[in-house]
């Protein structure tokens, strides 16, 4: 049996007590335990902070980029063993292993590029200066700069590459260190990617540390220069938020929680056109890729009321094919959910939605052939009379699965109305072709997500999936999404960097912010 | 006795239950009384959202800023009235009410210009668009649109009418309906301002509304599209933010709390220079405007510690002249405490720092000449071994009032390190002309502050107060301070703006976004 370790002060170190055991949620063979009891993490917290903060802040952001090239290069060099790992661990496909550890690679890409953009400085100007007084030498001007603390991240099961590696490459990029803690359940890839970095000259000591297993009494330990970024549940998020220790010290926390995600299909998409099939083909993606284990997968279908049945039938159409099983078998096309508890879970979601609506396909019922593991068939509910609001359960609850509800549409003031009674997501997407009926919706959606996509004829064979999240684009939403930014360039490094208004002579001003005189009239 | 009423639903409303006095600090003659028991907060929140939130979207950021010069312009056509009722109720001078009234106005004023640069438009695209895949046709595009709540903000008693202007300029400019509540004590003021723009016919119906007396139930009604921007003290600031709805709802909560300020003297700054002259002038300033009574007042001072005792005695020289009494008598120069109960804090916080320190002027014993009211005197000690951490009393606590310490420093290293030791704050003003010593402090203490201003001799003469915050420039702090930000031009919208990422057709995602397409390479 392996025993997975944690990686706190430079060292690989096992913890005491109960381990936790790491599962094939296919077979349900043991793969690995873990502990974290008993770690010193006060002392990993100071030594983040001091050992990797100072060695991060004293390299310029083109330094801090080159360094994320390397980690990306080392999860690039490793990526069969890593898709092995997905595989057996989380129960991926190959196809969403792939999308998760191609997706953590091409982040930390992004930031390493974005790096070089930024140079070879270690303040940052934000936006324009401004004349202060009744000279042009007083002069104001905003600069960013890395906090002194060190950053904290808590990550989902479902993505353990790619959540890994997105949230480390903004926070190393923005110069601080990094604590990161995987969901313990599909640990091994991220795992096996902390042994790599941890081995990678490139990274200063105390840059990385890494936390297999409970968290512990970490988050006890952080004060006011601190971060905290979790991407989890909204009850562990509700209890991070309201721990008094972050709360009295204003440590930056940052969440990413339940996303009831919708997919609109515009009245003007009809029979036979690209954007309908662009929209099943999303659709269907959604629901199934990850076997729906996304935050961004689509869980609300809102289509034209006259044609809900031809769009039900498409849809099923294009879902009863799906293969379940294990995705050792290459025949396989959804895997399993990641762990047993993640099937409990959805099955009550799935018993609730049933009790509620109109099976269209699919089902809590076990999946026909496998008599183990954490499988479920892809399902689809058609609810009739949709409410906007609460009261009605598929505005309630997200249910992680690959699970969605269809529902009709009367007028885009309803619409609108049902789409905000989600409570904040992360990403709706609209298809259509209709100008002044895609500015409505956008626009009347836009204050409930973080991301918006539209898709219509023009871009047909052009456009990412929805649930894809690049990291050019916010990611986070509010509300019920945790109302975090992550990502979406410069903006997620927010997060890590203080904002400070410098006030003083104009020349020593812009010296300081590294940015460049503005031409002066003369 | 005058009863003040507040302004919910369009209609003014009296409270039931036990009254809160408003009283003359230097007098102790009660003025007003108010009350909001009963009041329907409830009603009250869903009328601003639907009533106020529809009409404020309605407009142009161009309209709303044309809402905020009228709004300006009602208080500087009352300003002789306002000061009297900042004599009477708020202990102010005649120049401490102009400084907050006049602020008031000006910062309407600059929201008002921002409002006309942005435009008539809704919708604000925020940065530069990105090409998203393999063709030049899917784009990326962030926007910026008002959130679909309300804003309450809830003051500090220090600043009734800047505290309500500048946070109601920025959130009626975003497009957010306002609810608006000033600390009882000192509400004189803000209520007649209440009253002025309730009877401004330029203010949509339901845009404003205004709380006086206790917030009762009024957060508990809040959800995911709405904002708190709270300014007072720590521990209620730890209560809002860890309130079950605010947390779960991710209800954007802005906070700006304590902040132990610093003002540096550089080793340049020596007896004859201009710059020691700007650094005692600014810190005697600091201490002593509206009694010490600002978020942003000085409260910790570093001295190279061979020239403390000489910066002691020209700190108390400026100091020992202050004349303590009634603003109502024109020879007084400070007034009391805003609040019987703001002196006993202060009491207690000078009593707490005068059994660790040397008293260099001042002391928590009555004024001479003064049997009643809130007065104290200016008061300074001297620290003569500082210690990096919050077991220094003045490290701890923040003194609200005219309450400073003097320290010494004898190198960078641990200048920076005392000055951290505030834990975060609003402000730290650096005096000096040595370009090496200033870029090492500044961007050494950056990370523990909002704002940073730098005096010296070029610009000696154009310097502001490092207390007076202006409405270009950010206001706000790590840690400490609440970790909040407000002002700083188009950065304090956001508070009140959801940032969404557009994904889709170039042309439309523009259109969108109100942004000019850029020229397109042919």
């Amino acid at each position: 049996m392996t025993t997975l370790q944690s990686y706190l002060k430079g060292q690989w170190v096992s913890g005491q007590g109960h381990p936790t055991s790491l599962v094939n949620p296919s077979t349900e063979e043991v793969l690995a335990t873990c502990s974290t009891g008993g770690l010193d993490f006060k002392g990993a917290v100071e030594f983040a902070r001091q050992t990797g903060g100072g060695a991060l802040r004293a390299l310029t952001f083109a330094q801090r980029g080159a360094i994320l090239r390397t980690l990306a290069k080392v999860i690039g060099d490793a990526r069969e063993e890593l898709i092995a790992l997905g595989l057996s661990n989380a129960g991926n496909t190959r196809s969403d292993a792939k999308f998760d550890i191609d997706g953590a690679a091409a982040t930390l890409n992004y930031y390493a590029d974005l790096g070089t953009k930024l140079g070879e400085v270690k303040v940052l100007g934000d936006g324009e200066g401004v004349p202060m007084g009744r000279s042009a030498r007083l002069y104001g001007q905003h600069v960013l700069t890395a906090r002194h603390g060190v950053a904290v991240h808590i990550n989902a099961f479902n993505f353990p590459a790619w959540g890994m590696g997105e949230k480390a490459a903004v926070a190393l990029l923005a110069g601080m260190p990094v604590i990161s803690k995987p969901a313990t359940s599909t640990a091994l890839m991220a795992h096996r990617i902390a042994q790599l970095w941890a081995s990678c000259a490139a990274l200063p000591a105390g840059a990385f540390s890494f936390v297999c297993g409970s968290v512990g009494d970490l988050l006890s330990h952080l004060g006011p220069q601190d971060v905290v970024a979790f991407t989890g549940s909204s009850d562990t998020a509700l209890s991070i938020r309201r721990q008094e220790n972050l709360a009295r010290d204003s440590v930056h926390v940052n969440i990413e929680a339940d996303s009831l995600n919708s997919s609109i299909l515009g009245p003007d998409a009809v029979t036979g056109t690209e954007t309908l099939n662009l929209f099943l083909t999303d659709v269907a993606k959604e629901i199934t890729q990850k076997t729906g284990q996304k935050c961004t997968a689509v869980r609300r279908i809102y289509a034209p009321a006259d044609r809900l049945d031809e769009v039900r039938d498409a849809l099923v159409e294009r879902l009863k094919d799906v293969r379940v099983g294990n995705p050792a078998d290459e025949k396989t096309t959804m895997g399993p959910l990641a762990t047993l508890s993640q099937l409990r879970d959805v099955r009550a979601g799935i018993d609730r939605l049933a009790a509620a609506y109109e099976v269209a396909l699919g089902g809590s019922q076990p999946v026909e052939g496998q008599t183990r593991g954490a499988f479920v068939s892809p399902t689809l509910f058609v609810n009739r009379k949709p409410k906007p609001d609460a009261t009605d359960p598929v505005n309630g609850h997200e249910v992680f699965g690959p699970v969605a509800t269809l529902m009709p549409y009367s007028s885009t003031p309803e619409l609108l109305a049902l789409v905000a009674a989600g409570g904040g997501g992360l990403v709706s997407s609209v298809y259509g072709d209709d100008k002044a009926w895609l500015n409505e919706v956008v626009v009347g959606i836009a204050p409930w997500h973080g991301r918006v996509t539209i898709s219509g004829e023009k871009v047909a064979g052009q456009t990412l999936p929805p649930g894809t999240v690049m990291p050019q684009l916010l990611h986070g939403g509010p509300g019920r999404a945790g109302g975090g930014e992550e990502l979406g360039g410069m903006r997620g490094l927010s997060l890590y960097l203080q904002r400070t208004a410098l006030q003083g002579p104009r020349p020593l001003v812009e010296a300081l912010a590294n940015v460049k005189p503005a031409a002066t009239p003369t």
